[in-house]
């Protein structure tokens, strides 16, 4: 008993702050039980309006149905239900009214219309286009066969099918009533901060790859739920994980807030929601180059620290930068206004051309000079080339250029010598992973691999030179995520003007 | 009228068409409209089977809400139905007891109870844990309070509980009977299908974004559905989004499929679905790489032809392995099978591997050695560098390197030179779409871009060594798909395992 009250008091610890965490959720429950008990005084009707009070029960079910979490899906719920009942009692109407001219056929023609009604209802629900209708078939159906069936039994038709139509919309008028009128919750508001908050994560995101990129900080094993794409905890991974992943949410949220009125920032009829659906995809079209940019991060290739920190304040300036505008972007969003700068993109841009222009100027620390086929170089050059300290000759053989700041924690993973585990890896192509390899004891074309570590030279300075292209490729993606910004703030642009978002200048003359 | 005709006539074909591309949809109709049909029969039950007329409404409620397309969503709704129906019914019919000795309190005790129902049921169905489970919380929250108030209305508490529940269950019978015993339809099935279908579609987009990147095909203008991430009926575009936007699909499926008994091939209680999940979030890890390949076609900056050619054997072979590992892999799961060798990724490796080190050989192509800083290059040197044409002394000031077999799509599109285009673009650190740029009427810091054609040639070389640095980038990516592969096969060797595939060695003894 102890152990069942202690979990019983963690269960309702959970409840209290998880109700902290949201208080809509608390709000939005104390409404549902409001609409129901008001719905259920129907009971206490007397004469005259005693049928009211026989079908309430169908009151509550529409209450319980109806009533959803944001204004939107409550309407579009509401008017399915509302539409569904209408068509389907005056089809059934019509139907029994022909039916029972028909004398003996009747019950067979009864059968008859509700599997034909089943059947046509069912596949038109199920073309992809009627999807935001499914309810409504639904009820249609059920509408259809109750009539038909209990105006059979009764011979009340007309009857049946109009108190359930007064007490669907006594149902639908008290739900609706309570969650509009009491701290009302719209999706096209969840919408705005889902799409504001999602260039805050991407941010982060950015901020953190380029951050850990010149860190030279490598995972010690990277996560299982990284490589099979499922929410994880990591800073960097969960901003643009969510940023694509929400696409769902967001449909869904559109769906919603289609249907609702103009109401608090967003005062428009015909409100432009979709194209807050289109500055959202433009920014996953960004968070994908900062998902390829988290794969340099996550790749076995690495490029030497060294290199990394010859380019390093141009690719943090470039990060910064990019996550400025950002940032900005998400906060206009936020606060619904439009962009004050004519060259929003000037310093973004002018950072990327610097590291590009510094790529070009440098780009011979991106290749290995030593392997080029046919190219004989005189002896100064190679100095020349070697200068920077990347391709020093005493680290060519065997191990790659390691500096101090990098910690080795693979090898001590793994126990093995970091000499050892870089001729292997390089023995494969660098191309599976070491970890993965051990456990599966050496499946791969067996070679020995403790006699062959001083013999591969050749395979060893292929690694390098694919550790020092990482680099580039590092520097090129984030480059390319800099061109996707245009795109973003053209989807911005045209939200901001579609939406009449508030002109920046007027504020600053207000303040 | 005419017209009207036309439509509807249009109406009936697009839903035959619709039909014959899925008979499952009509089958599932039909079935419907069956279990439909069969619960209506109740209503011609006479004495003493009267009650069960009277409430088989129901019955045909239960078939309508519960009746969904997979027989794992079936199972699960008809659960949620049923232990919804059935502690409400015990809850209501232990409260309606307590109550009914209190007295004249019993009416308000009897609508706070509905509310204190109401708000419990909705706060908890709202935790995220609880999700599959909402559909129970709302039919609990329904039964209860119809118990409560019809109970209330007529006393009698027990009747009303219990012919309730009868008719439910004869309703999840009939609907769960015909569902199941004709043609079935399993969500598991489905899952497996998609799953495969999603390897085929991604070895596809892949060989696609190899060969158009070799054929220096750019696209014309990059359709806006592309930029801002939206269905779009692209080869190379469907095929990877479709496996990176079927997650939710998949998340669905597997909710259902875990409520399914054994089954077809699936002849396995706890078959382990959750393990296709995995491999689907493995190959969705690959695609990300495939996403990033086909970035580098949509951008701006672009490989000259001449240096694409040099690599194009080889990566046309990585792209065809690549594809070909892609393709066993979904067959196999498709087929339900293992691998059947041992060194399943070699030929993918071996043709990483040569790019890899053709790459290293011939890193020259993939940089400008003309801007190297305090570089002082002899004469003979530069003579060297150039010899494979790239970097030709006369194409360097004004027009990117530019071979015959690229058609020059944009220039022509925007009716402006070649040579203006290009300097254009340099001009802004080659970051933003010429189109975009050139629609927007130049916002961009106001250079007059006549003059200027001639006067840039540091920022022309600046784009040009980008371009040759894209290459690279291409090369790393489609090498960090190959590496990736790895984490696939595990992946997909964990399910194999897990699920009990069949040998592939068996087989052939077979034939």
């Amino acid at each position: 008993t102890a152990s069942a009250w202690a979990r019983l008091r963690e269960f309702v610890v959970q409840g209290f702050e998880f109700g902290r965490s949201d208080p809509r959720k608390v709000v939005f429950a104390a409404k549902m039980g409001l609409a129901l008990t008001l719905v259920s005084l129907l009971m206490f009707l007397r004469e005259p309006f005693h049928d009211i009070s026989r079908y309430s029960v169908w009151a509550i079910l529409t209450v319980v149905v109806v009533f959803e979490f944001s204004i939107g899906a409550t309407l579009s719920k509401g008017l399915n239900r509302g539409l569904g009942t209408l068509l389907a009692g005056g089809l059934a109407l019509g139907v029994a009214e022909i039916f029972n001219l028909t004398g003996s056929w009747e019950e067979i023609l009864v059968i008859i219309s509700i599997f034909v009604a089943g059947f046509f209802a069912t596949f038109i629900k199920l073309y992809p286009t009627m999807k935001p209708y499914e309810y409504g078939f639904r009820v249609f159906l059920l509408t259809f066969c109750f009539i038909m069936v209990s105006g059979y039994r009764t011979r009340a038709f007309v009857e049946t099918a109009v108190s359930r139509f007064l007490l669907i919309a006594v149902g639908a008028g008290v739900g609706l009533g309570v969650n509009i009128c009491i701290y009302p919750i719209w999706a096209g508001e969840d919408l705005h901060n889902l799409v504001a908050k999602n260039f805050t994560g991407l941010a982060k995101s950015l901020e953190g790859c380029v951050n850990q990129y010149l860190q030279c900080l490598e995972y010690e094993r990277v996560p299982s739920k990284i490589l099979t794409y499922q929410a994880f905890d990591d800073p960097l991974y969960s901003g643009y994980r969510s940023a694509v992943q929400s696409s769902s949410q967001e449909e869904a949220l559109l769906s919603f807030a289609i249907w609702e009125p103009p109401h608090g920032p967003f005062k428009m009829w015909n409100y432009p929601w979709s194209f807050y659906i289109r500055v959202s995809g433009a920014l996953r079209h960004c968070a994908f180059m900062v998902m390829a940019l988290h794969g340099c991060i996550l790749s076995e290739i690495q490029a030497p620290p060294e290199s990394r920190q010859i380019f390093s304040s141009e690719l943090k300036r470039v990060g910064i930068e990019g996550a400025k505008v950002l940032r900005e972007l998400g906060d206009s969003i936020k606060a619904m206004r439009k962009l004050n700068k004519p060259n929003f993109l000037f310093a973004v841009h002018e950072a990327a051309e610097v590291l590009q222009k510094k790529i070009d100027r440098k780009s011979y620390l991106l290749v290995n000079a030593e392997c080029w086929e046919g190219v004989e170089l005189p002896d100064g050059f190679k100095g020349i080339l070697n200068r920077h300290g990347v391709m020093e000759e005493e680290n060519k053989s065997y191990t790659r250029p390691h500096g101090e700041p990098i910690p080795d924690h693979r090898s001590s993973t793994l126990s093995t010598s970091f000499a050892i585990q870089n001729s292997m890896t390089s023995d494969i192509g660098s191309l599976a992973k070491m970890d993965s390899l051990l456990r599966r004891q050496m499946q791969w074309p067996a070679k020995s691999f403790t006699s062959e570590v001083i013999a591969h030279e050749e395979e060893s300075r292929t690694y390098e030179s694919a550790s020092a292209l990482s680099l580039a490729t590092f520097a090129s993606l984030l480059i390319e995520f800099v061109a996707r910004l245009q795109n973003l703030v053209d989807a911005f642009e045209e939200l901001s003007e579609r939406a009449h978002f508030k002109d920046p200048v007027d504020e600053t003359r207000l303040e």
